[in-house]
């Protein structure tokens, strides 16, 4: 949506290849990026050479931000004047995103307080990097622990392997050296659908190897539930994304509560649920499912 | 909603007697209600006398905010320990709701500007009367005037009798004077839920009636057209009720470029309309309706 509101100011075309899972679980928000102007397609198309292929092979594929990324590449390699955007995993993309960790340390420096714990979910990386990074580049956190949030239906970090892979599902992108399920992986329809990425992005992949961040997979159930005690606490209903996160605050709170020790947690907020009440609604009509699949945990 | 978090948070029972035609067309404001632990019914409903009576006279009622007053009047007289509550038309609403007025007039305070116009949607009249009631016990704004904007489809103000009637349907509230279009008017199935009330508050009614506020009414595809535009250029999609406030700035914005005259205009953006998806989906794909019903305009 932020790219389809980009195009409204900017008075260009926005085309939107949404992942067909969360184009059903999350209608409304392509109804927020057509309300902004934008063209709203759900992935896999029939628009593409590799959408046809993947809908040919398996009508009813719920998709992947991997096949995504494939035919909006696809689509813009055919169109002259069309240009590819993407919001997590690269460099640069983390690079904008960490004003938010700016903006944190400065809140930090205007009171008597470090923390110790800094949390954001992971699908590709953005929001996590761009709350930790500037943390993790100033000596005078050297203390603090680093926590990513994944879901154990797509959990890259912490049953992927660190090897080369390509960004998208069709290799049209350069091989990334990151941790990866593998480009084809079908992550279960979990309602965290910015989680559902077969890779993360290849800093944090480095920074998890080498033992700076430690990645925590968590369970929709456990994590929507987190939500709803949110949402009863704050009045704000997180993101199911977001909602990973949450679930790991409340352990550590949880944790340290038990332990008898005060400690300073952060996490990265990354975005409400209005989009995603779906997800809220089959929680409490219990219609949701766990969503370990076969093999992993 | 508010009620709903209210009573989360002071660990209450929250039973939302719910207009049946915002039950459906605001389906997540639902859910919003219930994650935050409220129990909500669609009105009318099966639980009170009154619901059964009209539910028996006519089994598909959409409902109005009379019948559901009426329903959440019987429900708090006949059950010990409960407390009824509504959220417009009493003066302890507005006053409540005169902050919002109180910080805009400090935010003035800070610029070299006075505004000639403060614009409203009028429902109930709450967030009208929040916004407008201070600059008008004001004497420095003495000059501004005030627009309040309602639908064709529930034009209470601008069709209207200025009469006593009952604020509900039942006929349990006492009588208020106020415009009203009857307390038994059944408005169309407008996307504005909150503004299909029969009646205005009684303190709006008068000053409309002394000529101190403008009411003008807007059809509901010209206010979500509005509201189109509106999401395009600040990235803020408003909800249906307060889009009518913009449809109405909208006007007297493009009044005054034609006059080559510039204008301060203030208004209430009173909420979003990330529970509203439904009214931009039906206007974007053609099946929403113009909403002026038969005998009015």
């Amino acid at each position: 949506s932020a790219v389809a509101l980009a195009c409204a100011y900017f008075d260009l075309e926005a085309m939107i290849y949404m992942v067909r899972i969360s184009y059903e679980q999350k209608q409304y928000r392509g109804t927020l990026m057509r309300t902004y102007g934008a063209k709203i397609v759900p992935s896999p198309s029939d628009l593409t050479e590799y959408g046809r292929k993947v809908k040919k092979e398996k009508p009813d594929h719920p998709g992947t931000l991997g096949i995504a990324i494939s035919e909006a590449l696809e689509d813009t390699v055919n169109h002259e004047n069309t240009k590819y955007t993407l919001g997590s995993v690269l460099n640069f993309v983390m690079l904008h995103q960490s004003v938010i960790g700016q903006e944190t340390i400065a809140q930090f420096d205007s009171i008597d307080e470090t923390p110790d714990y800094i949390i954001g979910c992971v699908g590709g990386g953005s929001n996590f990097a761009g709350l930790a990074y500037p943390f993790m580049a100033d000596d005078r956190f050297r203390d603090t622990k680093f926590i990513a949030a994944e879901p154990t239906a797509c959990p890259s970090l912490t049953k992927g392997e660190y090897r080369y892979d390509f960004g998208d599902t069709a290799g049209l992108t350069p091989k990334l050296k990151m941790y990866t399920l593998g480009a084809d992986f079908t992550p279960p329809k979990i309602h965290a659908g910015g989680l559902r990425y077969h890779g993360v992005a290849p800093s944090i992949s480095a920074l998890v190897e080498e033992g700076r961040i430690t990645p925590y997979a968590f369970n929709q159930i456990d994590v929507l539930n987190a939500g709803v005690l949110f949402a009863k606490s704050e009045g704000i209903v997180p993101a199911p994304e977001s909602a990973h996160a949450i679930k790991a605050v409340i352990d550590i709170a949880l944790e340290s509560k038990k332990a008898k020790e005060s400690r300073t947690i952060v996490f990265n907020l990354s975005g409400h649920g209005h989009f995603d009440m779906l997800a809220y609604s089959d929680l409490m009509d219990g219609t949701l499912n766990g969503d370990v699949p076969e093999g992993i945990s």
